[in-house]
């Protein structure tokens, strides 16, 4: 599969599988463990986690599955990330949800997910959430000791726009190397609102998530869902496609951002599907009547 | 008249004639030769054309006139535009209205232009809107190839938001010379949004289409037109000018923007008007009384 | 009290006093003697003015007081502002409300000011608002002999967005030291629009005005004062606050920005709570939670 560099060590493979909804799918260690050989047999070698999934729990439950298997940790990257503080009854303590991004929390968060996920590095650390309370000084030293001390090898952020990019960066001596934010062809905002194209300008390329627009396209008789899927239907006949989530990821790999479009489904059907996608062009013509099917409007 | 430095061997005049409806005006090639030449007398020696105006005809219409006197070349700068795919009965292979931004298409559109128009380069070449589908890398390598063939002397845009405008001049080693955009007191946003101020710190002069505000202002009944047609009208006779689309250009002009306004129509008389604008100057008052006429609402 | 370095040779007082409203105390020479001895005694060193503040007689008044004990000049600092042309008995010869930035506006709205407040320097001029019709050259000229004559030491700018402010930067040869902005609890928009960003990412310390957001919090039954007032009462309990207002500078005051609230109250009363209000440390718990009510809406 294509690799993404990020950096002169880190790359990512183009697709990426998430632990979102981990907690959801009830895997025994042994089924998780199939998973995960399943996507490194497909080359999806990226693993996306966040503290907080699952209430705090799947990087516990993906870290129990590759205490089975200690040898596959180095055939993978794993993504973590921090900032967000959840109310949760795995964390008695936490009176509220808010975001947390001083250095305190984020080293604190960091020795958790290295802790449940059986690891000793994290190889990108990702700010989840833009925090307005943010001071960037003391993420920046947050990020270098942690650096420093080999339990994370890069850093990221996640949902930022281009002014909180731009200025997190710039009290970073280390270079931020990825932005996964929302992309797809149902949800255009960070396509339209200068984000997509700060992430070009910067040559970082995006992690994408909810590529499949939050399975609303699959279901929902919402005009805009109606219209897209109508829009994808066809264009997944033209490329003979095995079905409108091809044509989604497609619509994003397509893209010259390098988008990495992350899979946050436990079923091995899905994960292949996306894998499919990779071997999908479309023309610009399919490409523009499926964004102008998202708008509802034509482009000018 | 006064001209506008875009680069060290290029200047435009200050008033720009537009092509946008010339395939409208069913003149003979001898009229519009003699339009051109009007347009020459004037000082006004720059010609903004777009492949597709006129369902890509336009080109064509002003290239059959020049090809009468084709001496006059020299005396003028032809600024064209690529980028926008239009169903046309002249462009039967098209099987929608899309952008296209690749290397092959901007070539090729290049090459369409030369010969319609009937010139063996052109001066300034736009790209006619941001396309979200862009990949930058290919149209660095169709300006750079452009240029080494002498085929195109110099680059802009057209329409783009700052963000847009800094990521493709990112991946550019050629500075973009100007961003063609809808600027005038009757569509203020390109003023209010960050557009023009872009501009201003890259120290490029921006083209204005549509600088009457489309027509609106002369003969809508809607209350914006209502509005700024009263302020226009009092400054008209304040300032003794011909009529108010004098005043409209005047705004423009008295901008310290460098605002180089396009005169899109084929009678002389208008063409004279825009001309006569650059002799009035507009107090702050005034210029403030038509801006806060167009928002409908005092300044802070 | 804790003061805020805006360049090698100008820091302000973390609390500012502002004189908006002076003109409405009625205060005599005396009074007003008294308050600024008052905040001085704070260690309130720093007195925000505008040209038309109590339509252009606030300064004056401030000037008059200050020629009492003549000796205090140098135990403070002077803000004022300039740019805005207000209809004013006061200036019989002004036609009408708009924005003035022109290079002979500024050198004689200074010369003004130095007259008006009794003074031969300014300590920070700031232009009041973003000039639609600004020419960024005459500002840099202006400020250039300003610099040069001794009448103003630093320079700043107010309202202004990013791009407003990234391109009058691009002009000058004079670093812009401050951008005064609304920020408060109750009115976020330059918290969430990335003015209070770029701030950061210039290490430019704002200062805020309507810290308190315009006294709506204290008595307005509108739902998102409603909202906020419940989340203030709770948390000045937590903290042991004298006061919704002292949370409310809290609330900006542990930010990290460096933000310096102005306080634009003549009573004594009100001055010290403001100053009361450095003293309390907010958990991150207490800063969401007045953030949020706010909103209206939970973070995602």
């Amino acid at each position: 599969m294509e690799r993404i560099k990020l950096a002169a060590d880190l790359s990512l493979s183009r697709i990426i599988h998430g632990e979102w909804r981990l907690s959801d799918w009830n895997y025994t260690d042994e089924e998780l463990l199939e998973l995960i050989e399943h996507c490194l047999e497909l080359g999806i070698t990226t693993f996306d986690h966040a503290d907080i999934y699952g209430s705090y729990t799947c990087e516990s439950i993906f870290g129990r599955a590759l205490a089975k298997k200690p040898e596959l940790r180095e055939r993978m990257e794993i993504v973590t990330k921090c900032g967000i503080v959840l109310e949760s009854p795995n964390r008695p303590d936490h009176q509220s949800h808010h975001y947390n991004t001083s250095k305190a929390h984020i080293k604190q968060s960091v020795e958790n997910s290295l802790q449940s996920l059986g690891t000793d590095y994290i190889d990108l650390l990702l700010i989840h959430r833009p925090d307005p309370f943010m001071d960037p000084e003391e993420v920046a030293d947050a990020f270098h000791e942690l650096k420093q001390e080999g339990k994370v090898r890069h850093f990221g952020v996640s949902n930022f726009k281009r002014h909180q990019l731009n200025m997190l960066q710039s009290f970073l001596n280390i270079e931020l190397v990825t932005n996964q934010v929302e992309l797809s062809a149902y949800e255009l905002e960070n396509i339209q609102d200068g984000t997509l194209d700060l992430c070009m300008e910067k040559r970082m390329a995006p992690m994408a998530w909810s590529p499949l627009g939050g399975g609303n396209i699959f279901t929902s008789e919402e005009e805009k869902a109606v219209r897209l899927r109508a829009a994808l239907t066809k264009v997944a006949g033209e490329i003979d496609a095995g079905g409108i989530d091809e044509v989604l990821y497609a619509w994003l790999l397509n893209h010259p951002a390098n988008i990495m479009p992350i899979v946050g489904s436990g079923k091995t059907s899905r994960i292949d599907s996306a894998v499919s996608a990779l071997n999908h062009t479309l023309t610009r013509d399919q490409w523009f009547e499926i964004y102008t099917a998202s708008m509802g409007h034509d482009i000018p």
